[in-house]
Order: structure tokens, then C-alpha cells, then sequence
């Protein structure tokens, strides 16, 4: 269960209205890698998992923090929109051209959609969508995906800080640059206390049996491309991360076999093939070739 | 440049068809965490890189390969529904419950809009997007949601693994597992690198200036649910990852701000609000608010 | 069946090109609440109706008008476009203040997909899409959402009034919104109408048996926030809309139940779980627990 | 600020695992009318809000709710995939009919994506997106539209409902359907009260001038189809419910226009138009049409 | 304007219903080339014509006979549908091996949201969307769409007729084919006759002056791959299909230039750089790199 | 496989940087006809060809080719956008007209998302989507889909080149559309070769059966609009390019038939129907209707 109370975590009030910046804002909020990702994210992650105990409890103790941030910056953007302009035609931007440049920097469907409201979309307008979040019930897995999109967050909020001189923006985005800060190291530490223990493993997963891979290219740097600079690097030669083989460098592919044949479906889903299919026309049968069983 | 050669990497060739496992082998082609997701993202990486060298080579040398990951799946796929059957009706599932049984859990679009041949859809006939891409310019960001894909796409693969008995499958699977496997190594190695020359650090981005952001939070665990194994991790005390604070521990937030005031935007923007517009009914004109400058 | 006639309902010609407002009006064409919404959903809801005779004829009469004001609204963005500049660069912008605005402002895709034409998508550019319809065949609650949908595009409809001073803009948008009245009046009164012959009712479905769902909670307003302003509502206290009740008011849940414990799946799926899955590494056979039967 | 419970607001827990039942279940969690929809429309109505007090309190009230009814549906749809099988070929549905049956009926991305975990997807697989969410700052519009969720989302609960047999699962239903009830009269009396208090009223928005829509029409049911029965409805004749006319009743259209001459926009677009361009072949110029200024 | 008659141009009723045939035959209704896509195609493009008279007039012709067509196919689905189960889970499907088929095989939502509706769908569940459509201004390129758009079609309507034995679902295909046949004819002929005519020609766009192409590669057949056979086609030597030109054949590219160096973008973009940005921690102010003016 | 090299098959570097360019430029990229689409789909159909030899090489042949102009795409883009402003903000705007501008005009993801870097999107910042491509195993289908994607590419590309007078991005499209012209020439003639060789032909698919189809309409131009300048084409008169008939002119439809009675599903689906289900309410049971077996 979820409670709400009406009062924010920081203060998120910006000097003045400013709807350019609102659209850029809302990438943080509705994009791919903004806070409702991670909220939902962790969320669907801890009501996948199959361990009780800390693991479990840190993804709910973080996620219920997220959906904070959600409203933080949906409190934000709209009144970042309050003084969103009604005027939005060539005659208004000619008239003014700061209202020229606002008209085309802003999200119209502030405007329009809205009412200068805010929205549950990206900073170009695409809605938010389920498929930003990965659960995949690995925690290993997971986790990486969460250093990654807390990494990401935190660029592009630390992009957007650089953005604006409203110092109430900015002193909301540090507030929010520095939980990206402890949930990075956070995510790091849990993915690795999750192999210090022997809970997971690299490669991920642990438990898929090593011998039913093959193991002849699982340390192979195989250089598909002709830039030579690649074999320097200590992913081409050395021990490997997951602590069971040694990188070696190869140039092109160490294996290779014959294309299949092209395959002959059933005559009536009337792919072209080498000799045109015999269908007695009268009644639509395919007379030589034999369907589907 | 790229250039295609008429051979692929590995053995691609199932025993016998199997339109339902075709279905099944679709997500790792084009779903979110498939061959064409990492094929595009390690080329996006490499286009947008502002480093040459052994890490735009990496991106290069890899990406290539992916690509031909794409064309081996691609290739497995069409076979698999050589005989992907013609009738789909409740009367062909009533007569045959083998049939049936295909005609239910096979991707109906492989017969009707593909003739039995691949799509560039995951296994639920979602089509891949764009938005599945990383490539954030910021390498250490960027080689962790790599990281997180080749883990997340060998859990699948392995998944898949022991979904069929086919062993022309199998032998394929395996070796792409062997590949991820090499991957998953390659990009943690990499991101390593990345930290160890100082390229790169944590938190991402390292060159935003730490005094801009609100360090009081940087370490803090703060608790927004009722489970309190999570202060057991080794992220709610000791050191951090990035070198540079401790955790610790808190319930609940460690700061709050009230919730600003509803916002009033312009009125012939017609949200509701507290006492009614005053509109020059004959004109539209709004009487008592001004507008939007 | 459907006939075109090359007449419009209304005038529908601008005083002048605006490629900036052209941009704009595509929202109420092809937005989620735009003409070719309320055009499908009502031939949608007529296709699916169970019932002959004035509901059904309703939906046909006004599904095929709202097609003609797909038209209409494509015919004028036509026009507003007929200006649509082909320079496109930033030295163009500098150039030209007003030049550099329109750039902003403008639906790029107008000019380089469609050649200054209309496109089948919203004010963002997103393409309208089939989940924007509404018919689920029950007919107060798909006339509760026609309500809905007229009342939005109302609304919509009504804020780009006032982005234009242009004249033929202005007509034809009257007219659209003299008819937004008819129809939001008309859902209103169809939807009571249902109730007031007893063929539909509150709560819909009316036919879902009461004593099957759980009564204890049906009129009960429970608060989930801090704010206790909603007690003062007529919706926390006094008779129900259904004719079934009383509301009451409450803080918080009055019910709750443990959390159940997490799942235990196939140790195949590689899901991370207690006690590291037992797999024989040479055969990838699981050793000590049971899959799925 | 949003804090959780490890507690249910209600039993949550399958008599037994069910995996195409599962999928069913998924619609009511991340479809169109489904618990994540109602949670964030609730959540941006109210961040989107221009009236503090009960209006905006009701709807972070009820928002926060429905956040633990997104968590109850993920519990139990986890619960119900608990024996998601993992063999998946044709091979495995030939060789048992009730495992083909699950094949078929299951979300393949259950297993594969998931580990027989939820996601947030509708019942087909299409992932969740923002576009399904109204704000649009007008409270009568958007009570409106959230009358219509919960009524699509009882009905859809409803149908889930009858089935199965499952008692578990049944009970959990039985409470969403109270709340759905009590949602439901929640909205429709909130709409109400909107229009009692004159915060506003029909036709929405009620502060757009009536004297600049073309009244002529407004109240006019004008039938575009050739079914007559639409004129016995209360729709068709009598007071209307904004009280500001009388419906009458026409076969077809009372107003119309002639359709506007073809636009001839700028040659460098190389639309087809009635005389071929004159462009200067060797420079690009077009010689004989004034480009757009 | 649109009028719409209660009739349809020919028989849409089944013998028996069939929700498995149901959501197969929603490809042709919602799908990518669909008639829902060709009906709003050729609007788009009647409504984007430049030209008035016999092209517009042919395009505004059969596009409100397309409209016709979908509602033939929603009207055929809805009763198709009529019996759709209500059982839904793996008890149903285990009591019953025919209902366990059609469990698998049909559109849940066919169930769970319209009741036994059609919906704006293709056969995977994926929502009609606005991009499936081209109207590009452009004659010759859009009737090269729509002929290529009505073969798709009739291909997948040929499929689907091969897919039943049902006599009243194969009597409305055998009409929708001859229709498909009627329209490929007709497209093809248009778009030759705007070449008789001189109205448009090959290349498309025909004004486009030919000295500002890279006349060198435009009739080169360049093989990127190893397959040899390419050489023997009409496209490999010969007069080209535009009259300007002759086919050559080439191994690999004829022409090539080296990889731009890597950009150097603002450092505020925190993108990773061959030296480490220098940004004064206390400030932020990027100290020795120049910022974008 | 796929091998790359570190080399570009013509120069792709602009003059100077142009954010708002580089926004437009994202079209042929990764839009509907974009680079990445005609890549893809020429892949796909190979992969998915029925015939060894010419055709299967042809695709291969020029699939590779398309890739490496992805490429140039994009390393044309990144460098366009080499000086996309950080500063974005209303104060900004007003600060500098032309700042202003390129906030409006430029992809603001380019800078927030990608660092000034290219991403896989269109020129609105939608994501490049599987349902672009086309690949449905018959192959004068397919390739009339190809010369369509070409002939749309070079009108694009064509459009994009008037857009700018940067001297690097002109020599680059005008490679570009040199390659577009033989790729247009190329399928065409392709096409006109299956023909020619009988491998297939007109209608598509030429193997169905012409005595299934309902032959009194194949010919038919029925004209549901009430222009009558359609008369005059030889679409309307004289034989058909398919050789098999002749076509004839009609006002509205040759043949109709009745609207069939509206549909009546199983009443637990809830739908409005004529007369009230009756529901045991204690039990559930539908007392007086059949539901489905």
C-alpha cells in the first residue's frame, strides 16, 4: 500500500515561469530514463522477486521515494508553465520574438492538452511506455539495469542544471543530483554484495550451466570492424571479469558456416519461389506440393 | 561501410520447424534486450563518440558482429516456420489438438503478413523501436546499460535454452550464449578501464561539480517503506563505490518543503479554479485577469 | 457503406497561411481527443452495439458527420501550410526573426514527409493510434466516454480559438464548437436516457450481481492522503448517484492483509531466489527442485 | 511525498497458479482502463490542479489508493505465474494437450522477459503508455473522463470475474469491484457538486463565450446516416442538458460550403502539381514561382 | 462530407462463429495494410492534392469505398466473435481441449474489452497507428504506395482465405480480392498515366535537377555482399527504367572517404572526452574549453 | 555477417554545425523511409526469400549498402550538431534571436539525451519502429514496396536539400540521391523482370486462384465520391495493365446487401442488450441465456 502526503521532499519552486525549460524538464520525469522509469521499475522489480529480506526491502524503500520525485517534478513543471502563452500563431511570433522563440521551444501540448499542465511524456512530447522498465526477476541483472539508469538520470539532470539560472530550479536539481549520487553507489554496492554472497554470479545467469555454452569464443575479442586500436585494451588480453578465463584477440570471426538454403513454406501463403507454384485454379487446391500436416 | 558476406558466424539450422518456438525466438531478434537493440546501440555509441581509438574500435568491432547475431536469428527463425500451418480456424484447432495447440501459441503474423517468414518484433509481436537504444555520449554511463543488456539477453537466451530439446536450436543458443558471455565481460572490463584511467568516474557524470549538489543526501539511505532488513547491506554503512562518503541510514525522508500553491495560469487557457473566470461574453475578452506578455 | 460529397458542412479557409498554427490544430484532427478519434469510436461503439433501433441509429448519425470534420480540419491545415517555408537551417533563422520562429514553431514533417500537407497525427507529431477508441459494448459507459471525448475536444477546441486572430481560423472553429455543445448534450442525455428505461444502470455494469463484490467497501471514501478537505464533499457523506447507498468517510484503508511471500518459479527461468539453484553444470538438469508439471 | 506499506489493502492470494489467467489479469493492471491509468490520472489531475481544497484532495486521496490496488494486481498476477511452464516448442504442446492450452493462452514474455514475473503491459503484451492518461485542467472534463475509467475498468473487472473459478483470485475481484462502485458514484457526484457550486458547467468549458460559437447548430442532432430511429430519442427533441436550448431533429447537414481550391505551396516541396515546375536544371532555381518568404 | 447507409456493398455474415478466424482476420481491418490504412491514405491524399480534377477525383472515389470496407470487416468480426468463451483460464482450457485452442488462439481483448467486440487493432493486438500511412504530395511516389499497399493487401487477404472453410467468410474475401484486384490495376494505370501525361516522371521527384545529383553512382549497381548472381539481372546492365540512363555492375563501393575525427561538443555535456574536462568544482564554469555562443 | 569499415562511402561533413539541420536530417535516418528502414527491410526479404540467386543477391547486395548509409547519416548528424547550445531557457531565448531560434528549431533530446549526439528517431523525435518495414515473401510485392521507399527517400532527401546551402551536407545528399535514383530504377526493373520471367505477376499473389474471387467487380471503378472527372482516366476505361480484363465506370456501388442483425455474446460479457440479462444476483448464474460452450 502507498500513502500520500502533501508535502514534498525538497523544495521545488522555481524564481519564475519559464516554458521552454518546462519541456526539457519533462524528460526527466516521463522519458526513458526519467523518475517514473525508476519508480515503476522498482516496483515491478520487487514484486518479482523471489528473496524476502534487504534486497526486497531496498527496492521498496527506494521506489516509494521515486514516486516522490515524480511529483516533484510534475509540481515543478507546472508551475514552470503558469505563464505558458496562449497567443501560438506566425502572427504572435512576429509580433514578438521572444514569444517567437517560446512558441517554438515550448511542448504545445502544455497549451492545448493540458491547460499549462503537466504531462506523462518526454521532452518531445512521446508518452511514457512500459517498456522503459526491465524486471527480469535476476537481481544481478537488475541491479546493473538500475546503475545504468541511475547513471543516466544523472546525466542528463546534471545536463539540464547547466540549462537554466532559476536558482529555485537549480537548487531542486541538486537535491535530486545527489539521491541520483547515493542511489548509483547504492545499486554498485547491492550487485556487488549480491556476488560476494554466492547469490549471483557472472556471467549472468550464474547457474546456466557453463558446459552447454560453447566455450571455445566465450573469451574471444573477435574484431568485426578494421580499427586495430580495440586489441590495447584489457577486455583483449588478461583475466576476465567473471574470474574463469583469459581474454584473447582475434581478428574477424574464429568460426563460420554455410548459409541455409532458402526455406519452401506452404504453396497458399503465395511467397514467390523457384518454380511457380501449381494451384488448380478452379478450386484453389495446390496440386504438387504438399501442406501442412 | 559496411560489407555482407554469405556465410554466418555459426551453425543456424533447426532439426525440424517449430512455429511456436519461433515465436518464443523472436525476443532475443527484436525485442527490447535482442541482437538488433544491441547491434544499433553499439553503432549510436560509436557515431556519437568523442574519444577515438581502442574504445570507438571496441564499438565498432563489436557492433559489427551483432549485426551478423541479427542475420544467424533471422535465418533460425524462417526455418523454424517452413511449416507454420495455413488453416487457423476454431474448426482446424477442433479437428487436430496438436494443431491447436500451434495455432494458439504461434505469432499469428508470420503466416498472414510475413508468409512464414521473421519479423523484426518480439515474441509478442510488439515491432522494436528505437527508444529500446542507449547511447548517451558518456562512456562509463553508456558501457553499463551495454553491460546490463548482454546480461539481460543472455538470461533470456539461456531461458530460451531450455524451452526446446531442438538440438540444431541448442547448438546455435550455445553459441550465443558463449558470445554474451564474452560480452557481459567486455563491457564490465571496459567500464573498469574507463575508472582506472581517470577517463571516467563515479558519481556519472564526474565532472559536474560535486559543491552543486546537495551533499547532505548524497549517502543517505532513506527508507520510504516499513521493511527494515535493508539496513543489513553493506548501502546503508561503510564506505560508498565512488570513494567519496559513507552511507547511512535513515527512516523516512531527512527533509521536506511544503506543497507550493496550486498555479493560475491564463484563464482562456479554461482550467477550473477557484472563483470562475470573468469573460466578456459578447467579445470572449477576459475582464479581471491579465493574460499572458 | 459511406459516400463522399466534395462539399464541406462549413467554411474552412483562413484569412492566410500559418504554418505554426497549422501545427497546432493538428491535435484536434488527429490527437487523442481529435476528430479521427471520436469518428472511429463511434463507428466502433455502432459496429459492436447489441441493440437495434435509436442507439445504434444515433451512432451511425453522428459517426459519419464527425468524418467530415476530419476533412474539414485536413482541408484547412492544408492551407494554413500553403506558406510553409522551405528554408530550413539555422542560417536561415538568422536570417529572419519571423523566419526563425515559424522554423520553431512549425510541424517539420509538414514540409519534408508531406510537403506541406496534412499527416494523420497530433500537435507533437505522435501518429493517432487505435487505442485512442473507446467501445467495449456496453453502451453507459461508452457514452460516458463520448460525453468525455466531447467535452475534451470542447475544451481543446476552445484554447486554439484564442491562439488566432485569423477570421476564417475563427469561423470555422465556431462551428466546431457549436457542435462539441450538440454532442456533449446529446451523450448527457443518451446516457441518462439508458438509466431512465432500466436498460442500463449504476454502477455499470448494472447486471454484475451486488452480492458478489465486496459491500463492506462499496460507499466508503477512504483517504490515502493528508489532506482532509475531501470530507467536506458530497461524495463522503450522504446518498449515492447509484441509488444503493450511503457514502461515509474514512482516514486511510479499513481493511488490510500480509503481504503474501515472494514466488518460488522454476529454477530454469534463472530467477535470483534463497538458496543458490542446485543445476548439474554438465547437464543442465536441476537437481533438487521440481519445474513445472 | 509517497510512503509504502509491506501490507495489502486486501487478500491477494490465487487458491493456485494459472498462467493464462495471468495474462487475462494483466489488462486491469497496465491496460487503457487499468490500475496504473486511474493512479496517474489522479496523480497529474491533481499536481495539475488550479483549486486547492476538497477537489484536489479527493484526487490525491483517491490516487494514492490506487497505486496499492497497481501493487495487489502485481502480487497476484506473480502468484498466478508461480508454475509458468518453461518448456515452450511444439514438441512440449503435442506431447500434453492442457501444457499446449497454457502455451497458447500465456504471455510469452512472462517466461522469457520476466522469469514468470508481471510487467507492465496490457493483456496483449502492449506495454502501458502515458497517452492514456487525461489532465486536462478542467475538473467537469476530467471527473467526466474518470467517471468513464472506472466504469470501463468495472466492467473489465466484471468479465474477469466470470473467468474463472478460482476463489483466491474471485475475492481479490470482489473488492476491486466495491471500489470500482464506490469510484465510480465518487466521480459522477463530484461532477455533480461542480455544476451545483457553479465552479463550472455544460457545456464545458462554460466560460468560452457562447456568442462566439455558431449557435445555429448547437443544438441541432443532424443525421449523416439513413437510420430514422435516432429521432424518437430524448436526444432529439426537448431541453438539453447545459438548460440553454432544445434539440431538434435534421436529415443531414443544414449549413454547407463549397471544398477550397487545391494549395499550390512551394515548388521546392516537388508536390505534383497542374503545370510542372520550370526549375533551372543546372542551378536548382526555380524560375517562374515565388518561393515563400 | 461523409453520409453513411445501413447497407453494406456485399454479404458479411459467417456460417458459424469462429473467434480464432476473428482476431486472424483483424489484420486486414487495423494492420499495417489494412483497410482502415488505405481508406485514411488515400483521404490524406485527396485532402494534400495539389491537382484538382481526375486524380483527386479518383482518390476521393475509393477512399469512401475503403471505408465501406472496414465496416464489412468489423461488422464479419463482431460475428465471428458472438460466441467468444467467457471461460478464460487453465481450468476452462484443461476441461475442454476446443476451448483450450481457442483460448490460445483468440484476441483476449476481444473478450476482456469489447465484450465480444471488434477493435482498431491488428491480429498481434496492435493499435492502428497514423504512421502506417503515406501522402506525400507527390503523386507518382503515393500511387507507387497504394499499388504496393492493395498487393500487400490482396497478398494477405489470399492468406486468409485459405485459412477457413467458411462458406460466408470466403464469399465477402472472394469480393474484398476482386476489389484488391480492381485497385492494384487502377494505381498501377495512374501512376503510368502521370508518366504519359508528363505530370510527374522517374526518378521521383522528376524536377529535382538531375545536374545536383552525383550523376557518377546513379545507375552503378554496387555489391555490398558476396553473392554473385545480382550481375545477371536486367538491373545490372541495360537501359534504366527512367530512359537516362545505363545499369553497371560494381564489386564493393566505386568511390570512398576517410571517418570525420570524433566531435568535440560542449564539455557541459559531460560527454566522455580524450582529456578530462576542466570544470571549476566550486562554480561549475567550464574553465578552458569554449562554450557554444 | 557483416564486416565494417572505418570508412564512408562519400564525404558526410558539413560545413559547419547547424542544430536545427541536424533535427530535419533525422528524417531520412530514422523515419518511416529512412535509412535504417530500407536497410532493414531489404535484410528481412532476403532473409525471408524463397529463391536462391539473382533476386536473394540483389537484396543482400544493396541491404549492406543501406547500412553504411545509416552511418554516414549519422556521423553527418553528430557533427551538425557538434555546437547544439546547452543554454535553454526562456532567458536564454530572449537573450539572443537567434539562440531563440535554434531552441525552437533544434531536437531537444539531442542535447538532454544524447550529449549532442544522433539518436535513431525521426525529425519529431519518434522512434524508428519495426512496423516500418515491409518483407512479406512475395517478391513483386516487396519490391514495388522497395521502389515506393525509394521514391519517397529521394523526395525527402530532395526536399532536405533546398533546406539548407551548406556546401558538405549538399555533396552528401547529393550522393545520396544519386543512389536513390538507381535504387528506384533497380526495383522497378527487378519487378518488371519477375513479370517478364513469369516467376510472378498480376494480380498479386498471381497464384490465387482468379475463379475464388467474385470476378464482376475485378474490373469495376466505383465511384463513391460525386466527382466525375475519375471518368476520364484509363483507369476507368480500356484494358487493365494486369491483361486479364477491361475496366469499366460506376456511379456507387454494383451490389449490396442488408446490415446483418446486431450480435448477441454471452450476457456475463455485459454488453447493452435489447431486453435486461437475467442474473441470479446471490449466485451470479445467468438464469434465462446460453452462454458459450
Amino acid at each position: 500500500m502507498f500513502f500520500h502526503r502533501q508535502e514534498l521532499q525538497f523544495d521545488a519552486t522555481p524564481d519564475k515561469p519559464d516554458a521552454i525549460y518546462a519541456r526539457r524538464l519533462q524528460e526527466v520525469l516521463g522519458g526513458q530514463y526519467g523518475e517514473i522509469t525508476v519508480a515503476m521499475q522498482y516496483g515491478f522489480q520487487a514484486w518479482n522477486s523471489h528473496l524476502p529480506g534487504k534486497y526486497r526491502d531496498l527496492l521498496y524503500g527506494i521506489g516509494a521515494e521515486e514516486f516522490g520525485h515524480v511529483e516533484m517534478l510534475a509540481i515543478m513543471i507546472a508551475q514552470l508553465l503558469e505563464k505558458a502563452p496562449v497567443e501560438q500563431s506566425e502572427a504572435a511570433a512576429a509580433s514578438d520574438p521572444v514569444l517567437g522563440a517560446v512558441l517554438g521551444g515550448m511542448d504545445v501540448q502544455h497549451a492545448i492538452v493540458a491547460g499549462a499542465g503537466v504531462r506523462p511524456v518526454d521532452s518531445n512530447g512521446n508518452p511514457w511506455q512500459g517498456s522503459y522498465v526491465t524486471a527480469s526477476g535476476n537481481l544481478l541483472a537488475d541491479f546493473t539495469a538500475n546503475a545504468n539508469a541511475e547513471m543516466q538520470g544523472r546525466l542528463q539532470v546534471a545536463r539540464l542544471y547547466n540549462m537554466t539560472d532559476d536558482h529555485g530550479v537549480r537548487k531542486m536539481l541538486s537535491f535530486l543530483l545527489a539521491r541520483d549520487t547515493m542511489h548509483q553507489n547504492q545499486w554498485l554496492r547491492a550487485a556487488a554484495e549480491l556476488r560476494e554472497e554466492g547469490t549471483e554470479d557472472l556471467p549472468v545467469p550464474m547457474n546456466f550451466p557453463l558446459s552447454q555454452e560453447h566455450r571455445e569464443v566465450s573469451y574471444q575479442y573477435l574484431n568485426f570492424s578494421d580499427g586495430a586500436a580495440a586489441a590495447e585494451g584489457s577486455w583483449a588480453s588478461g583475466p576476465t571479469p567473471d574470474g574463469k578465463g583469459e581474454f584473447s584477440y582475434h581478428e574477424g570471426p574464429t568460426t563460420s558456416a554455410p548459409m541455409p538454403p532458402p526455406t519452401q513454406p506452404d504453396p497458399r501463403l503465395f511467397g514467390t519461389d523457384p518454380k511457380p507454384n501449381i494451384v488448380d485454379k478452379a478450386t484453389g487446391v495446390v496440386k504438387d506440393k504438399l501442406s501442412h500436416k
